[in-house]
């Protein structure tokens, strides 16, 4: 099935350190390393009175993470386009920065091609490849 | 029930003006105004040879688009938090500005709050929010 790319989405709850624009961003910087993706941009934003948006662009799409510290909850999304990159890769890291109780996890192929005639196909390298 | 906001996915197939960063950047801007949400920050990404990403950092969450030229495809998320946005009024405007000949969505309620006792309860106001 050729496809663009994986979208892993994450629900952390029971989490930790939550508030903390240093601990998304270091985050963010490990996850891009544990899943082997070029980073172009990378962006926190604190809020008043709490919460963080992380911001990771990459050339393989992005990771975003935006936290609700007062639930204890997170919700992460890790989009990577290109066939050999595996975006569960960052759920190790996620998991030592904020420690969840609990994961909640979906991954969503993107952009799937569909055409007549060939059953099985290879992933497509995608365009931001 | 309880949640912090509202996941919008989408995949657009069959569109238009997908290699221009001006048409990304012009489309953001509108989504953010159609769905009366608040913008801390936008950028724009052009690849080589084809393709751009566009980000839009909200107040509420965000807004992704990575497009695929010479798939005619779209890889396009809207997040709002809070319980009065509502991501799908993006639609009017991604018809206008790529016009897809096909659209794909899925929504998803992120961060359902679980409590006992409370079978019903109003969408949560979020931190980010």
């Amino acid at each position: 099935m050729r496809s663009v790319g994986r979208h892993l989405v994450l629900e952390l709850w029971g989490c930790r350190n939550l508030n903390s624009p240093d601990a998304v961003e270091q985050a963010l910087r490990e996850v891009v390393a544990a899943c082997d993706v070029t980073l172009l941009d990378l962006r926190v934003y604190p809020f008043e009175p709490i919460g963080v948006t992380g911001v990771a662009v990459l050339a393989e799409s992005h990771v975003n993470i935006h936290t609700w510290p007062e639930l204890g909850y997170a919700a992460i999304d890790i989009f990577t386009c290109g066939a050999r990159k595996d975006p569960t890769a960052a759920l190790p890291v996620l998991r030592e920065f904020f420690a969840p109780e609990r994961i909640e996890s979906m991954e969503m192929t993107r952009g799937i091609v569909l055409r007549r005639g060939t059953p099985v196909e290879e992933p497509v390298a995608a365009g931001a490849d």
